[in-house]
């Protein structure tokens, strides 16, 4: 029993830290996962406790909850602030303490994204954008608020500004944020005003790309386009913003009156790549190598977001099933390397294909050769979307919840919170 | 149709508000309901979302759905600062504006109560108190970092304070709560952590009252008791807490040293009584006549928690009961008297009787001659809560919650979020 069992840390909760430790339940090592929040976060479905569809409990469970049958794994709420990788260890703040030193001999670094305003962070004040929880609460407050301040406001003048609500950044985000306004003020927010007809709410979709959802097959973004119009959305492509302030936007010289403008545009990596002091792209992410470690450090992976890996000459997606593919690869890299067997071919990412939705019943769907847009897309979106979330209370009651916004156009979650700061 | 409808303002969105503005859904009257919150809260099951069983959003619904089809309601977001009686005035901070003047022919005020430190107002920074869905979120904050930070604790040495939870008054949300916490660390938390065992927290009920639950009947405040006991919780009666700082808290010069300490023990009336200048109880509530109204003000009513009556010699409790059938009978006042028809007899309380939970399956109830302790008391407190949640589909949703975190000991919203400041 004196023996040295092999300490694998996991910095990151998300899609690729929480795959990573799931592969290694059974693993003779010993785990230890880090994480700033307490909850895994189901990202893909954070615009909707954004715009009131669902609870913040419905996309966040507790990495511990998740992780409860993995014996071998230990769960720390901690912020990492650092990595020695000549001692190999991590220094976290936990618990009041400063720098307390976990020592790794594996280390799975999964740390994500955070948004980025291309150099304008004067911008945040006015745009706060979608990353955690606290932003989508933040963010659901603001939304909600314009809607009353609209109602309160007897000067009829002001509802202008109040009931228009510009997205920058039309990707996944944008687009769904967009749509997801769009009906809540047909259907949701009917019949419960006096003084404002929230139906008359303006929503700007703006992105310096000429089409919306980039990523997607042109006639699939095109598709997505007319179906933004039909909903009232006005899209405005082919130029950023230029500024953003408490008044509102300027975009070519226009200037576009709003209280309400929602950052959905760019995200930079974590500061894994300065903790390592290693090689990163242009964007920030970490190099890896094939099979996903760091040069130099071959007990150092960086899997998902904030790993930096070229497929077939282009670079991999920052989307959930890639932290995935690559959790795992990492820890049955590990498992081989301690049982001496011979490594595995380096990562390849499968792609099962892409989805976006644009209000209800409508999406995209890009896999492989097929292209699909509308309600059977939709169908298959909230198919796969369920079997993702991490625990099988949260699948019922996300189904439930969307059966019933779906019949009677209700929320689940539509309140305003004035919370205390800690 | 120039003559004039007459409005009734109505101040909180509580029950008393409520149950006010949905009486006068079919009166010839003009309503504005101003609330500080966009939701109505079912505050019987506040602890529930401290305790992580129930998200904020089953137990808040915002007060302008609730009242969708009253179309002779409008719902204002706004903090109200003040009243000129004399001009029949309501001053209201609202859309960022100061001072807004809303007038009134008849004004109810319906504002309830917040907590109050008896004097010691320098407990409230270690021993916050549990009124509104804020409130509730930093509570379960703190309580479920209490074992995130002695999980990342290695000295065991600090274990102690931080698995310490002290509930200072022993009311229905002392009790509540503290037997809430007992369950949750013995099935919840259980199989989770690794170098702590949860269900080694130690949880104190403390009051300077001889009994808990001492507005029920002795031999069920001794029901109650043995309950507590049973579930782990050391009851200290008999004794208030000397002081609280960020050590924990002093009772009877005995040291408890606790980094989770919750105050449940005070209310105090809202300042309805300064805002209209009038006579109030030692407590701070209005003192209004047998028709709800203030003397010299027949149109102005004072109903639910901020309002004092005696009935029978003794002063009416401040539950949701009495709020309730105190708005009703101030919208019926109002309609006889627009009406011209005489005014119906005094208002009289009729108590159905009282409920508090202690633990999984046990309640005690008091109705009338009835007493009853145990799991028959608990069923009937689980309906007759589900019963009055303002709206169906949060009946539905709490029920299957309940059932699920009966079933599986599992709760619905064990997040720790750290809300951005606004």
């Amino acid at each position: 029993m004196s023996q040295h069992t092999p300490v694998v840390v996991i910095v990151g909760g998300g899609f690729g830290g929480l795959s990573t430790a799931r592969a290694l339940k059974k693993a003779q090592v010993k785990v230890i996962l880090i994480d700033r929040n307490n909850h895994h976060l189901f990202q893909p479905l954070l615009y909707q406790v954004a715009t009131s569809v669902l609870a913040p409990g419905q996309i966040g469970s507790p990495i511990r909850g998740i992780l409860r049958k993995s014996e071998n794994t230990t769960v720390i709420l901690g912020d990492v602030t650092g990595i020695d990788t000549a001692a190999r260890c991590v220094l976290v703040n936990s618990a009041d303490r400063i720098g307390v030193k976990i020592s790794y001999d594996y280390l799975i670094l999964a740390t994500g994204v955070q948004h980025s305003y291309f150099g304008h962070d004067e911008f945040e004040k006015y745009a706060p954008g979608l990353k955690s929880l606290a932003d989508a609460v933040a963010i659901r407050n603001k939304i909600l608020r314009a809607f009353e301040q609209a109602e309160a406001e007897e000067d009829p003048s002001h509802h202008k500004e109040l009931l228009t609500f510009v997205l920058v950044g039309a990707g996944p985000t944008g687009v769904e944020m967009a749509s997801a306004i769009a009906v809540m003020v047909r259907s949701t927010l009917k019949h419960e005003f006096r003084r404002i007809d929230p139906a008359s709410a303006r929503i700007v979709l703006v992105d310096m790309a000429t089409r919306p959802l980039g990523t997607f097959a042109p006639e699939l973004s095109d598709a997505a386009q007319r179906r933004l119009t039909e909903l009232g959305i006005e899209v405005r492509l082919g130029h950023g913003v230029d500024s953003i302030d408490d008044e509102g936007v300027v975009v070519a010289g226009d200037r576009i009156v709003s209280k309400t403008v929602i950052w959905t545009a760019g995200v930079a990596p974590s500061p894994a790549g300065k903790w390592l002091n290693a090689e990163t792209d242009r964007a920030g992410r970490v190099r890896v190598r094939s099979d996903l470690t760091v040069q130099d450090h071959p007990e150092i992976f960086v899997v998902g977001d904030t790993a930096s890996l070229d497929q077939d000459g282009k670079p991999l997606p920052g989307v959930a099933q890639v932290a995935m593919q690559q959790g795992r690869y990492a820890s049955s890299l590990i498992r081989c390397r301690l049982e001496g067997k011979p490594c595995p071919s380096p990562f390849r990412y499968f792609d099962k294909g892409n989805l976006a939705v644009v209000g209800k019943g409508f999406a995209i769907l890009q896999s492989g050769k097929v292209r699909l847009s509308g309600l059977l897309a939709w169908l298959v979106w909230a198919a796969v979307h369920l079997q993702f979330l991490a625990q099988s209370s949260l699948r019922v009651s996300v189904f439930v919840q969307w059966v019933w916004t779906y019949v009677t156009g209700q929320r689940g979650s539509r309140l305003i919170v004035k919370h205390h700061c800690d």
